[in-house]
């Protein structure tokens, strides 16, 4: 069973993702951390607690940073123009939900939980690396005893979406990516390298949806913004099922390429968030950021069809008609 | 007939690009200027001189930058582990060269030959933009006046050689790259994304050599210690005609496939002298570094056989027996 913690900026395509740990039966959801992002620290928190209150998710939701590790930055991208004004594709969530919060704020709450669960957890990360940042800096020690981080984020040998640089997830906190690529446990990066290429059409959308329960006819309607997003601005027939690439890789790994080497990210100028590979196969540098860094994986290649498809089978608790 | 400009750094691979473009018959090489690079501008200026000489090339030489655009940078990255102490392979050219060089540094050169010629001069730059950055600076008219500006240099889906960021020509001088390729003429750009699948083995080399004249036999010769860089240190067999590509493309543009946007250089950081092209096809973003940016050329595939044959062919002067 893979214990995972989920830090989480829901966010539309963070939604699917949570419903997949959720139910996927080799997944036991430990505990889920909120970051800013997709919308506010408060937005992605009340929807965190909607999605938990919606599908029964009893995992603790500890609340966590609202704004970037550097204090001098402005971290507050706003990203209504993809999720909605509420984060959640503009379904009408209540503006506050009953649902009680674990008094731990993120970075307390994962340190505690992966020093109670040595070598055991994973820490699936979708949004910015604020909260990881953070626990890392209030327990350096955490960094081994970690089984692994898991993280969407980054645009390798592609562009990125935010500007031709960044990847929004790295663009909204890269002195935060920065460190957590750089510290000594094991990272596996999903970029846009990979999640671009993992679509969900409308149409596989609804079939799935038909084909399953309330709860997956919530994630349906959610999306709905999400998908016209795709359509209209980046002109796709499909959502990118970013988080839920990540979230995949927990169980199933083989349906990934990989590429190994030290990862850093560009913190300032036009490249701002940028994130680059120094692959262990390839040219030898000499005096370059990347020395001495630990090696961590970039995922370069992915079976789009066949995440999709353990997408459906998992959120699918019936059989499906699709 | 094109006339050309030659901005170059000898160099083991500006040699062979010097040599084809003498020789190929569509080719009218009316100039050559130099600049610092892959080794000093006393050196890259003496090996044009002794290039000139031994292959009686009559176009003048216009001795150029010898340190970088912004005067805080050390520009001074020496190359001699790829190239040689004297930056053409240690074959032993002498101290001094009796050659006399054209009065005029290599910008004003630039300046007054393209505005005795307007509209049909091709610049062919295969170093540090320095020259080219110092040419606009001293006349920013000439951009509308010059027909085309082909650089040998950069890393756009793929690694650099200096760091994992940044190809050599750029790294030497960021400022100028991105001065010459944000300027208001049509740039063409051949990064490593190409020149490292255009590798010409040893024995393609010793076979033209064979079926050439002395003066082909000279740049055999002093490719040797470039072709050893390569089998040692990079682990290829056969080095990569980073320059020639660029050449090669002023006579037979159809040998490679282009993808069209702005191109910015980083300047500064880990990532100093990474460029980044925004492709005009992609995702649209607001706001960036490259909005209202010129369109420039990046050649993102080749085929590369076709373009050591072109080549082989152009330089060999007698029907090769390869």
């Amino acid at each position: 069973m893979n214990k995972v913690i989920f830090d989480t900026d829901p966010g539309v395509d963070d939604a699917m993702a949570l419903l997949f740990l959720h139910r996927h039966p080799k997944i036991d959801l430990i505990g889920v951390t909120t970051v800013f992002g997709n919308a506010s620290i408060e937005l992605t928190t009340r929807n965190a607690q909607f999605l938990h209150r919606e599908w029964g998710i009893a995992a603790p939701i500890a609340k966590g940073a609202g704004h970037a590790y550097d204090p001098a930055r402005n971290g507050d991208h706003s990203a209504a123009v993809v999720h909605g004004e509420d984060g959640l594709g503009n379904i009408g969530v209540p503006l506050e939900i009953d649902l009680p919060l674990d008094p731990r704020d993120a970075a307390t709450f994962i340190v505690e939980t992966v020093k109670a669960n040595p070598g055991e957890v994973t820490l699936v990360a979708v949004g910015r690396m604020t909260n990881l940042a953070l626990a890392l800096k209030a327990d350096p020690e955490i960094a081994g005893l970690v089984k692994q981080v898991v993280v969407m984020g980054g645009a390798f040998d592609v562009n990125g979406n935010v500007t031709p640089a960044a990847e929004a997830n790295i663009f909204g906190d890269p002195e935060a990516a920065d460190i957590v690529f750089t510290a000594p446990w094991k990272v596996v990066l999903f970029g846009l390298d990979v999640t671009m290429q993992t679509l969900m059409s409308a149409d596989f959308m609804a079939a799935m949806a038909k084909g399953g329960d309330k709860g997956l006819r919530l994630l349906s309607d959610l999306s709905q913004f999400y998908i016209d997003f795709y359509r209209q601005r980046v002109g796709l027939d499909g959502m990118a099922v970013h988080d839920s690439c990540a979230c995949v890789y927990v169980v199933a790994p083989e349906l990934f390429e990989y590429r190994s080497g030290p990862v850093r990210v560009v913190c300032g100028g036009i490249a701002d968030g940028k994130t680059i590979q120094a692959p262990d196969s390839g040219r030898k540098y000499e005096g370059s950021a990347w020395d001495g860094q630990p090696s961590q994986l970039v995922a370069v290649g992915v079976q789009p069809q066949k995440v999709l498809e353990l997408i459906r089978d998992t959120l699918v608790t019936t059989p499906s008609a699709g």
